[in-house]
């Protein structure tokens, strides 16, 4: 294990799925063992746009929580920690707010493509949306990480970040350090419609919750190929989503070259290929969904473990944000 | 004394002067006795255009807790109290800034005049200082202020507050309360050099912690009328900075009227003059520069009524954030 922090965390904005699964949970399943990991569930970020839907936020801070454990973030490795609890963060962010010009917030590329995707215009954007990537700056300094994986449409978070230390440190002394991104490796998992994105809100989505019964349902529902009508049509691979997941999740990959083949030379029906689909996600999700369930009987303990989580990073930005009020010189009680 | 909150404020930007003195000064000795008034010293809010700065902002923390208390702001009375050792402010601010959309934050006039003054474009603003307004909002729902003394030109700091007030409380139920503007009486006192504002940065400003013989330097160099050369020449009244502080501060009416009337008609010579308005300021400021002094000498109880009155401002804005998370809904501890 290096002695490199890395941090990581979702916003509480619905169940994990899927897509999260490949996309960051079972690597931060894998990085728990080479880094001191900081997940943080981001309700404060959630509120930027949701400032208007408090309850939907508030419930999904445990529901994400369940997530995380059922996979296997273990608590004895990660610090899991809710960020409204962390309230050094709210502060680091004003004095970063002061770094950064207006013209350079409206430069990013991340919150200028999320607000076309929310149907923000420049004028109806909450303010607090249009400058998250400076509280992310407070979140990723506040625990000095090294290491900060994201997808490439988050990149410019980082080099913010990174812009913001920089303009810290040349004004106030050397206090804080940059962050490097660690860019997923796997793909963007599409949704069950084959739109390129899996998503709650775009209602293509399997979540790690779902029951056995509601994957079952999703897993008929999926998009193959539309010319694929008679069981003996010779059928489409690209751009069928039941072969896409299968790419992602089946570890058997000579099976699903045989059923690619077969699928494409026609016999092979889209129900008996879809069932094969089935088997393959049921394996990997039946383990998630009994740990789920069984976590949720005691409410309070992933409550604790949240708690104690946020008692801990608390104590890390607490130091930091020590070292940057020293820094600034506002630390009066001290300096004085 | 009414049950009612005021609050009000300075920038640590420099020492207070004379122009501070009767305008808000003055009126707060007073209000002290009618309201339960808090005085913030606004190191955040200096850091929002000094972020390169930070030690002139440090230093003048100080200075203008001595003014404070020299003129008679009575800590028993008054909680006077640095903003940045209030932490709950910038947590206030975050949830804030969810309320306000970016066209919103651009339409605050206080803050494009002032952005004019300081020679920012649209560009370059630092965006800590664009959002300011916001802040203050957090300031003045914090205590819960009733009523806040403002100039004019900042009428609109208490009409974006009330905004954010009738918003939040639309949406998360009733938490927060509308302030009322106490609009100044008394108009702006030009500088020395005739120009329409007192201020450090200009360098037209009569501090109250002059020495005798910078208050002499000072009123020597006032401007009086260019055109009054001989003693024996007639003198204009209007425009001649000497009559204008001598109107502000002299409360011999009959006196100050008398030697217009000799002005005008000439044979009053400025020197002259000016020794008289030297007498007048002079018995105002000996004795506030005397007990500044005697203040100065023991600064560590001047730093222990800041971190006192910072403490009890702490313990009320504790519960007004208290307040705000259980509306939200993310005092997760509480709530589960």
């Amino acid at each position: 294990m290096s002695n490199k922090i890395i941090l990581t965390g979702d916003r509480p904005t619905g169940c994990l799925h899927l897509g999260h699964y490949v996309g960051s949970l079972i690597s931060r399943v894998n990085l728990q063992h080479q880094y001191k990991q900081f997940v943080m569930i981001a309700d404060w970020q959630a509120l930027t746009d949701n400032s208007e839907n408090p309850e939907k936020v508030r419930n999904n801070v445990i529901e994400v929580a369940l997530d995380y454990l059922a996979v296997g973030i273990d608590p004895k490795l990660t610090t899991i920690f809710i960020q409204s609890q962390v309230t050094e963060l709210a502060e680091l962010t004003l004095y970063y707010l002061n770094l950064v010009t207006m013209a350079r917030l409206g430069r990013n590329p991340t919150v200028k493509s999320e607000m076309q995707q929310k149907g923000y215009a420049n004028n109806n954007t909450p303010a607090g949306f249009y400058m998250y990537p400076i509280s992310q700056a407070a979140d990723i300094t506040a625990f000095m990480a090294n290491v900060v994986p994201v997808g490439e449409d988050q990149l410019p978070v980082i080099e913010q970040t990174n812009e913001i230390v920089r303009k810290f440190n040349s004004i106030y002394g050397p206090t804080l350090i940059e962050a490097q991104a660690l860019l997923a490796k796997t793909s963007r998992l599409p949704g069950l419609d084959g739109k390129a994105k899996m998503s709650k809100s775009l209602n293509n989505a399997i979540f790690l919750s779902d029951s056995q019964d509601e994957l079952k349902r999703k897993i008929m529902s999926m998009y193959t190929d539309s010319q694929h009508l008679k069981i003996s049509d010779k059928g489409k691979i690209e751009g069928n989503m039941v072969f896409t997941y299968l790419d992602a999740f089946d570890s058997d990959k000579a099976e699903v070259a045989k059923l690619k083949e077969h699928y494409a030379a026609g016999g092979l029906g889209d129900v008996k290929l879809k069932n094969y689909l089935f088997e393959v996600l049921n394996n990997i999700l039946t383990p998630i969904r009994n740990k789920r369930l069984e976590l949720a009987q005691n409410i309070n303990d992933v409550y604790a473990v949240l708690f104690n989580g946020s008692a801990q990073a608390k104590e890390v930005a607490q130091q930091t944000l020590e070292n940057v009020r020293n820094a600034i010189g506002i630390n009066y009680a001290k300096n004085k």
